[in-house]
């Protein structure tokens, strides 16, 4: 591995057994703030502002939330309410609460509900490593690969889900090229995962979102390797706004579509995609950038943040528990059911 | 027509007797402030820097040009040349110069140049009333459309070609819905076009680039309409990077896709897309925005500002020579042969 990889030294997410540490991923990359969350209000916060993002990395503070509300001696039923309406999309936050529930439920004290946040943080940061060699195994070697948002370090316990495959499949030398689609209206890819792919000496190109197609045409790129905020029974998949535009760009050039997540992400109460909420942010996110206006006022915008690529434009979900290729309702059931 | 309609009024390119007057569309939507350009040289500027852009712009831009040189008794050979490589991509610029040198070596005076610029002027503005109503035509009434870069008064010599097209279909009630993509990295879309539509009172919304197919899924859309900025012999069609992917997206949703531009940007000695040269620019365009860094130092950035649509993903080319439905080599031949 690169020399100056900071990969294993990234961690977003930081418990300090009174408080919840956090790199706050609207200051990146111009500066690295770290804040501290010492409420599960504060935590909700975080969550709602997009200072902690990425499916695993919201999970993961959720549990932390519950751990400073439980060692403050707050009611725990409306804590929990509330950070599960931070943000709709990501079942990893409903799914880390769920568990974080269950052990209040049997009766877990604090110092027992730290243990479980503990474990679901150190149980996604080895899923990730999994993962990225269940993952990287898939790609002939010599590759070239697009990504979108942020699904690194910064996104999860560590390492990443997408990029965490990225980052083995550069290790073992099967990528050796690393597109990263800069993902509008936050930039996650351009301020976020050029910030990591850089720090880790990866090669590695910042392309616009729409010029992935005539990237796909021209530029060897051989998989899409992309995140997840839900996964349906079926194997839809929900994920950043743009990614199903690139997987149907994938499947016009006959470039392979790869999801990576780890298996909290999986959601099988829910059928199909079209049962996921997908959240629709403020306007004001398009009609300004850093804080100035760049659209003529009275100017209206329409802004969902994730959306839903169908099973059947997907060539494989990478999860800990194993590789499902060309994913439907059975191979996931005999998975996760 | 709604009573605030401003098409009319707008003309970024004006000419004044002694100097070129261009809207500088850098500055749009924050500041409206017109610069003059008082030789060829400056208008050279004025097209490489963007402050004038859109193809029929540029040709129109690039012939005052012509006159003011021939009024200030410069040799006009380089000139010619300066201009004709400002920017790559664009025919009209190669077009509108061809014209102005045919006239030269006919040994037109400065007022004969003069009065041929004016006359490319005119031609392009009444060329896009008419592809107005040849491309409206095409829409059922009460559709939803979306449109990319900026393809209106701004970008011609007034009224615009697509969205020409949706200001025709506005009046008509054939659109009751327009959809305008940011259009990154230079959000034409975001800082001109919906300056443009907000200016006419027409309904709008601006979505990301990687929004398209999520709207496309739920959004009503009937059909994507689009500039050009060079349409070779067999209809393979040069735009604004995104384009393509716009044309793959519509297709997966058996959404329909018109390209509007006038004759001038047809190049028939240009067999298809492949030969067509694409203008890569600057990798800060994508790593800064509105001036300000947005990634870590030291990234790179791939920034290819026009992509190739293949002809059979198009399914009418509109000029003021009429309709081509699903276009190729035979019908463009029969129309521009």
């Amino acid at each position: 591995m690169n020399a100056n990889a900071s990969h294993d030294t990234i961690r977003a997410v930081q418990w300090h057994g009174d408080r919840l540490a956090l790199l706050d991923q609207r200051r990146l990359p111009g500066e690295e703030i770290w804040f501290d969350c010492r409420t599960a209000d504060e935590v909700t916060d975080a969550i709602r502002v997009l200072a902690v993002r990425g499916a695993p990395a919201i999970g993961i503070a959720a549990a932390w939330g519950v751990v400073l509300a439980a060692k403050s001696g707050v009611p725990l039923e409306p804590i929990l309410a509330t950070l599960r309406a931070a943000r709709p999309t990501a079942v990893n936050l409903m799914w880390a609460l769920d568990r974080m529930r269950s052990r209040i439920d049997a009766g877990a004290d604090a110092d027992a509900l730290e243990r479980e946040a503990q474990a679901i943080q150190d149980e996604d940061l080895a899923a990730n490593r999994l993962m990225g060699e269940l993952g990287a195994a898939l790609i002939e070697p010599g590759s070239h690969v697009l990504t979108h948002c942020n699904t690194g370090s910064l996104a999860t316990a560590g390492y990443g889900t997408a990029l965490g495959v990225i980052r083995a499949g550069v290790e073992a030398g099967r990528i050796t090229q690393v597109y990263a689609g800069e993902t509008r209206p936050w930039l996650q890819g351009a301020r976020l995962t050029m910030w990591e792919l850089v720090r880790d000496g990866i090669p590695a190109k910042l392309v616009a979102d729409s010029a992935a197609s005539h990237l796909m045409k021209h530029g060897e790129v051989k998989w899409v390797i992309v995140g997840a905020d839900r996964i349906a029974a079926n194997g839809d998949t929900a994920n950043k706004i743009g990614t199903y535009q690139l997987a149907i760009a994938a499947r016009h050039h006959g470039v392979k579509f790869m999801v990576v997540a780890p298996s909290t992400t999986v959601d099988m109460a829910t059928a199909n995609g079209d049962d996921i909420e997908i959240e629709l942010r403020e306007a004001t996110e398009l009609l300004s950038i850093g804080g100035k206006r760049t659209v003529i006022d009275g100017a209206d915008a329409w802004n969902p943040v994730f959306d839903v690529t169908p099973a059947d434009l997907i060539d494989a979900i990478v999860t800990e528990r194993g590789v499902i290729l060309r994913p439907d309702e059975s191979q996931m059931q005999a998975v996760f059911g």
